[in-house]
């Protein structure tokens, strides 16, 4: 944004004009909207006052603010007081400034001889004594020929240094990422589009950062791409689904070959390798990278699972160090998954891990409510936070536990119907399509889906009112049947992650996952922390001595539990999912060759035989 | 098929070039084929003895079949004896015979003028002795001019009976469905690719059932359209996934509107919507029917399942009729569920609920083989399968118990490692997408993946060893238990259909739906029969008065078998789920205020209150 001050006749529309068709940007004249009274008052001869100004000058702050989020502009206006030009940059930082200075004998002669203009010359005078001239900006000295004012003008403007990163989307993630990245001290563009309802967004969110003069905000999307350094890196943090598509066909067309796009928000894997795939033709990567942390996380450090080319990967990894949280040893929580997909993937998986830890602290709570008071759940949970159950989502729930609206617990006033996006669902879909057994993330998602149907609850308790519970469960013991779910819910977890890296031929390392998360994410904890060490060594947590030893000693603990909670009627079924699984990953033999042979009886599905090759198929004429 | 017969001169090869313009079907003369052999012996004035003849006449008989499978053809064939003709339809009964016949004084200055030909006239007595007349066939004057003979053949040959339904795919389930419907009386059209493997399946097919006459075989795919009339009901029984779309791109060219394609494989139903959609541009309808009853259900009776238009259901419900099942009222097992793919997804959800309905009985064997012989548990089940939780899956695992092979019981024979197709874990992947909590097949699903885990089951096991069961369980309560599950479990599955057909506009009806597997599919039973009263007055069950009584007397039982499960250590995971349900279902409050409190809290996703409306969301400032 330019503007250009200076007395009247001292050659600023003309410079203007000039300028706006070298560097191919619009040319205002602040003149021009001024309120017709003020013309009216100028024409004859009066000077305005400054009251008369200030709209007018408020007035143009707005356009500035409109026409540099739209690449900027150059603006015509004298400007005299310091007072003036601070309204003038309220809204804008980063205006350029072009003083023509001259004196009252070059500029009286210009100014008498111009036709049909309002000014009236004994004014000049006056606009001199009043001119304050800054202590910045580029002096043009008025009486040089144009070409030359033009040329000292461009070979002074301040470079506009190209952003690192270009982040489409201010929802909050979006801002956490773009101000994680300025603060990071990188020249961060971001961009909003400009619809109803979302006509402030990138004002705003500069406005409220304005100490990060690294922030380029554009609500114009050609101007956005230009400002990106080459190859561009522009990371989408908007809603998942056809907004991608709609999106990339808007910026595919304006991008360049080796030009990264990085999907940061939760899209499907399958969608992001359809587009890395579509892209590739045009040698644009596209690449998809989980973010996990929320709006804390992508503020200060998220936890980051890359997927996508090797190529793009190297591109970016600077940038991912910086943004990222940092493990225990310092070490950035951002490792490469692999090829399209993988990371979100990853991601989704890691979602489908918290819901069934989430679900099984919700489980927990449930216990517990019926024989103590929240705060005294709250102190529980704060005391095993400092043990090996130690985790985030632990953490928080002690915090919830306690918070209060007057005299009432919030989580009391909370309406027990629990919503949810897509990446639980998904997870499970993903584990029926490779044939493993996620039981445990499945029975989360549905847990959720009873507890949308609060009326039909409400009906079916009213006509058969569930027994108050009665007796107490040991604490000691609840916690070793938690620690040995966590335990399951996360070999469930990482063995979807493997099934699918084989299938997809990826480059998951589960250690390195692990690390990954142990920062940064809603999973972190304790366990995960140990979870490096165990996967460097074994890749199947089922063989790990550690965990089986733990599973062991906790297992009477969560069957006990399980026991406690079929009489008092309360509803575990994540907690049963985490027991009936062991139970049955521990069968030499389980009942399905009762299966298979009803399968071979109604639909001559053939079997397979404990005393013949697994090639051989049989089939049985039954009776 | 047209073989022209009569001895030489009588213009055999004349009437059938003529014959083959006006019929497009290709012309053979027998002769083209005889060995060189015969050839030499006939032009050197011999004639050929029988001995000669039979190894010809039963290649022709080979080829015969061939040109049938085709469409047909024209052949010029002497066949002076019946046992020659006999060689020569052995393969073909439909076989339609021209008789040329002529005196000696006609035929002799014929056959002089003849050059280039090897027949020595002098045979000419010879063949008129030889000749047998038949007392069937076409018997046509050879003095009469060529195009009168033409017209006489035409006017004669016996009405093929266009085909009433045309079956593509004879599988052991396209077998049966042409087979029930042949039974029925109605002319029944087959058609099977001829790729390598399956050059001899029409054949075989039709020389196994040749007791039916309407039954007509095909291997050419323009003359089994040709064969069928109008409109056109095809039946696809062939596998689903992109062999359907391959089929369609060769057969939808030769079909005509208001034609209709009947998918009766078990395609995925958005896959059907898709095909339907499509095809409905071309004024086709393609409709999906679920078919359930395995190779016997096809064969004898099934319950049929349809999803299409009204139009072509109007045109089908005929046919249908006659291949259902009939239900204890005589009343055909067969009812439209709705428009494009609801006949599909009715059969998806129905093999969802029998994953569970297996799972139970596994489980329940599985409690059952540690405290009896498996003669005993036939025993039992079969008693069971006298009273309120009759079955057709209990009555075969009863049957399935006392199989044997020699000294060993055929289920110990076979690996405990279940295999699946796509409809359960469709089933579930759906429920999933439909925010329906379909606990039980979810489960039963997840206990076939861990099924085959064989390998790690017997490492762990090893390092584990599962203690052995001692106790007891009671059978009366593994009864009720039983019941309770499989209750909840049709509750889960009739809610999934209620709610697909809520977003689709279907026009599901429980009770209907309820009356269609009464009988000929594989979850007939006792309690279905009780659901068709019980969906009449209410279409909830949870509010059907009887259910919740049934219920909250097993309840009690479903609790003690699972407190026996946890310390036997049997994984009863679908029993579980079963219970689960039923407690969340009836719970006022769950700890779903808690997932939402951590919503909230780690991504600001909001909440709705007790004591505010659900339109409203809130957000909490958390610690």
């Amino acid at each position: 944004m330019i503007i250009i001050m200076g007395v009247s006749g001292s050659g600023k529309t003309s410079l203007g004009k000039q300028l706006s068709l070298r560097m191919s940007k619009p040319f205002y004249d602040a003149d021009d909207f001024h309120t017709p009274a003020n013309k009216n008052k100028m024409k004859s001869g009066h000077a305005l006052t400054d009251s008369d100004r200030v709209p007018w000058l408020l007035d143009l702050a707005s356009k500035i603010k409109e026409w540099t989020l739209n690449g900027g502009s150059i603006l015509a206006c004298s400007a005299l007081k310091e007072e003036y030009r601070t309204i003038l940059s309220k809204f804008n930082n980063n205006v350029t400034w072009v003083v023509l200075n001259g004196s009252f004998d070059l500029l009286l002669p210009r100014l008498t001889k111009r036709k049909n203009h309002f000014f009236k010359p004994e004014l000049l005078q006056s606009q001199l004594d009043t001119l304050e001239l800054p202590t910045y900006g580029i002096y043009v000295d008025c009486n040089k020929p144009i070409k030359q004012m033009v040329q000292e003008v461009i070979d002074n403007i301040p470079d506009t240094t190209p952003a690192t990163i270009g982040v489409i989307g201010l929802g909050v993630m979006g801002q956490g990422i773009a101000l994680n990245s300025a603060e990071c001290g990188l020249e961060t563009a971001v961009y909003n589009r400009f619809v109803k309802g979302e006509e402030q967004v990138v004002f705003d969110f500069l406005s409220v950062n304005s100490q990060f003069k690294n922030l380029q905000g554009f609500t114009n999307i050609s101007s956005f791409i230009n400002a990106l350094e080459r190859p561009r890196k522009v990371w989408l943090m908007i809603k998942s689904g056809s907004a991608v598509d709609d999106l990339l066909d808007e910026i595919v067309p304006l991008l360049n070959e080796e030009d990264i796009i990085i999907d940061g928000g939760n899209s499907y894997f399958k969608d992001t390798r359809r587009r890395a795939l579509e892209l590739e033709k045009r040698n644009i990567h596209y690449v998809g990278c989980g973010v996990s942390g929320g709006e804390v996380g992508a503020r200060n450090g998220a936890s980051l699972m890359f997927g996508g080319s090797k190529e793009a990967y190297k591109n970016l990894s600077p940038f991912l160090k910086n943004i990222s949280a940092k493990d225990s040893k310092g070490k950035p929580c951002e490792a490469y998954m692999g090829a399209d997909g993988a990371g979100h993937f990853v991601k989704m998986v890691h979602n489908g891990i918290e819901y069934a830890e989430m679900q099984l602290l919700a489980e927990t709570y449930a216990v517990l409510a019926h024989q103590m008071s929240y705060t005294e759940i709250s102190s529980i949970f704060e005391e095993w936070n400092c043990g090996s159950e130690a985790n985030y989502l632990l953490e928080i729930t002690s915090k919830i536990l306690q918070q209060k609206e007057g005299d009432a617990y919030v989580l009391d006033l909370i309406l027990d119907s629990a919503g949810s996006k897509g990446t639980g669902l998904w997870s499970t879909k993903v584990a029926l399509d490779l044939g493993e057994a996620n039981t445990m993330m499945s029975s989360a998602v549905f847990a959720r889906y009873l507890s949308g149907l609060k009326k039909q609850r409400m009906v079916l308790s009213d006509r058969k009112p569930t027994p108050l519970h009665t007796a107490s469960f040991d604490i000691e013991k609840l916690k070793e049947a938690y620690g040995f779910s966590r335990i399951i819910n996360h070999i469930q977890g990482f063995n979807l992650i493997e099934a699918a890296s084989e299938k997809y031929n990826w480059d998951y390392n589960p250690s390195e996952t692990a690390r990954v998360w142990t920062q940064g994410c809603i999973i972190r904890s304790r366990l995960m922390e140990d979870l490096i060490g165990y996967f460097s060594i074994e890749k199947s947590l089922l063989n790990n001595e550690k965990i089986l030893d733990t599973i062991s000693k906790t297992e009477p603990n969560i069957a006990a539990l399980l026991h406690h909670a079929i009489d008092q009627k309360i509803a575990l079924d994540t907690y049963s999912s985490a027991y009936n699984f062991w139970l049955a990953i521990c069968s030499e033999r389980l009942p399905a060759n009762l299966i298979q042979a009803q399968r071979d009886f109604f639909g001559a599905h053939t079997y397979q035989r404990v005393d013949s090759s697994l090639n051989e198929f049989f089939h049985t004429k039954w009776y």
